[in-house]
């Protein structure tokens, strides 16, 4: 595959931060001023980038991004929103175009200073390089502890969308350490352009999570130059529906690649929490059993214990009638009326289903109308080997 | 040491629940009715014994505790129940007290029916066995995956005070997978003996964390029998200082000693947050690093990564000036004003204190009188193979 997103290049080198010689600086650019919108991390201590970066994107505009991996510029000071602008600077310096049309991005190991010679002089050979074949290392340049390119590509004989994306860990609902690029050749006016990106995130990015922390660089953005030619798109546009359509898909294809490539994974869980009284209920309840360590351990052992799951369903602090609660693990009905349900043959039943790569667990707590859905991971030997023996 | 607490008798024995051929049952008796007060989970689907332990504990008053571990009594439906009240009933009858003087408990797998028959046949064998020397084996037969029987005794010349614990995995602020029994020959008003439990166990118990799991099964119960002849103490009387902090450090070393011996941990962290706005803002940040999973993966590989604490600080929710910001790793400051501090050589000296089998974490982020105080655990190999190859 060689998508292509017309009028926007890309390129992924290694400008001399990663000690493995692994790329680790991606530059994209338009060649024209693009609408854009972006959502950040929520966490309380963001990155230098994410505070410029979200600044800049209050005028719906930007043109060029950039990304530097293996470090991150988090709780640096005031050195660390000095290089964030200078990133930019020596970005828009080499492409002419504005300081303000650039977006940043560091990721990596916090409290190291970023090697600035390094990147500035990746950044004026990235600027060299940019072609329209550059996507997958452009994509691989963001990777930190995750290890495949993550891209997804879609669209109509009118428009093309292209997005990556790098997870590992700390992927959490709040938007924890990802980071996601959207690129598309369709006109839409800023407004709309926000709203749609903050509609496709919700039921996607933000219902993963791998390890239940929220990063402080975490960072969805998206670029719509207008190549496409068509009139800019506002919510009742006659293409606004293909448009949310083709971003919600491309944010769903990336977010299963993310949890596909989290940190020592083995096995995916899906989440399902119905009959809630409401949605956000339902999902209280779904985000604290996608989190609860001992589910995760109990995935990655491939063990059907529903136990966990009463436990986690339980410590959510949402109201249930114990006596309405029932769970099926992989279809197999394990539990119901509050007790356990089908005997050994469930059980056994249930101990093949979760020994799948990925496995549905779908508790019901009543005959409520709310209803959520979370993606989560297993945690084994691969997520301690990682985050225990590597500075992340 | 042959710790004793007039009145009261122990026993433990091996009633056929645990395949491993170790103690899984525990009675414990006092020769006259004794006030008492307990504190529960507050997971939403407590087990059948928690139930009825909590109900009968509104007449402030119990007179024996049988537990078996091995297998828990949650999510059982009516049967759980019944089974509750049946463990109660055969102590009573064998110790010719009422029914309703029975404190019950059963911790292990979630899911699995009690076996009955040995468990009524093992509460007669132990009301034969009580005796003042049984307290180890009662501590012993209230173990699961934790290693050690977990002991504290403390008096005056005119009392005593003894507790036992069991905790291991899911221990977690709001009291999770933790029985804790406490007896004393003391006489104490109901009211005040309430009271008194509470403030013991919220600065110790409730602020111990080793995954962040909430059990259905969490009981921490006191009971004072009045042996001692004194007039049965009220918050205002001359001996209630004494006994509140005897309570204080019987709660404080049984919580150090859980710590010390949850699943799998090799490194105990201990994390101060002070300079909040109020201690209950100290309190939510304060939680919210000791449960994070990166920060105890850090802690296992013995990583002064004081960018994870950031990063957790930052997700708690507790707004603060970054510029405030600062990090001690056992002592060393790393991290002031936001940004890093003292260079390699701090580094390297945080790099030596986090090695210790207990190290502080002292997060400073502001000017407020806010202060509070976690203890967590490393998270490595260990507890993942405790709980990926063992149903809990």
């Amino acid at each position: 595959m060689r998508p292509r997103v017309r009028g926007f290049a890309a390129a992924g080198l290694h400008c001399g931060i990663k000690p493995s010689g692994d790329l680790d600086l991606a530059l994209i650019a338009s060649d024209c001023p693009a609408a854009a919108a972006g959502v950040f991390t929520r966490n309380r201590f963001p990155g230098a980038p994410v505070v410029l970066s979200r600044r800049r994107l209050r005028r719906g505009r930007a043109q060029v991004v950039v990304v530097n991996s293996g470090i991150s510029n988090v709780a640096m000071g005031a050195r660390g929103a000095r290089d964030a602008e200078r990133m930019a600077h020596v970005a828009a310096d080499a492409l002419e175009v504005a300081d303000a049309d650039v977006q940043v991005a560091s990721t990596g190991v916090i409290g190291q200073p970023l090697p600035m010679p390094r990147i500035e002089a990746g950044i004026r050979q990235a600027a060299s390089r940019l072609s329209t074949s550059g996507w997958t290392r452009a994509a691989r340049a963001i990777l930190t502890t995750d290890t495949r390119p993550k891209l997804s590509h879609a669209g109509t004989r009118s428009f093309d969308l292209l997005g990556i994306t790098k997870g590992a860990g700390m992927v959490m609902p709040d938007l924890a350490t990802m980071l996601g690029y959207l690129f598309t050749d369709l006109a839409v006016k800023p407004e709309f352009l926000r709203e749609a990106l903050v509609e496709a995130v919700e039921p996607t990015f933000n219902r993963l999570t791998i390890d239940g922390e929220t990063s402080t660089s975490d960072t969805v953005t998206i670029l719509a130059n207008g190549r496409a030619g068509n009139r800019p798109l506002g919510p009742r546009s006659a293409g606004a529906r293909d448009f949310r359509r083709t971003l919600a898909d491309v944010c769903e294809d990336l977010t299963e690649k993310l949890a596909a490539d989290a940190e020592g994974v083995s096995r995916i869980g899906e989440v399902i929490v119905s009959g809630a009284r409401s949605d956000a209920a339902a999902e209280k309840m779904a985000r604290r059993i996608a989190n609860s360590v001992l589910v995760k351990t109990a995935l990655f052992g491939a063990d059907p214990n529903w136990g966990r799951i009463v436990q986690a369903a339980g410590a959510a602090g949402v109201p249930f009638r114990t006596e309405d609660f029932g769970i099926r693990i992989g279809g197999v009905e394990v539990m119901r009326g509050g007790g356990p349900f089908g005997g050994p043959a469930a059980h056994k039943r249930a101990e093949r289903a979760v020994r799948a790569k990925r496995v549905v667990f779908e508790i019901s707590i009543g005959r409520g109308r709310g209803r959520a859905r979370m993606l989560t991971c297993d945690l084994g030997y691969g997520y301690v080997r990682i985050n225990a023996e590597y500075t992340t």
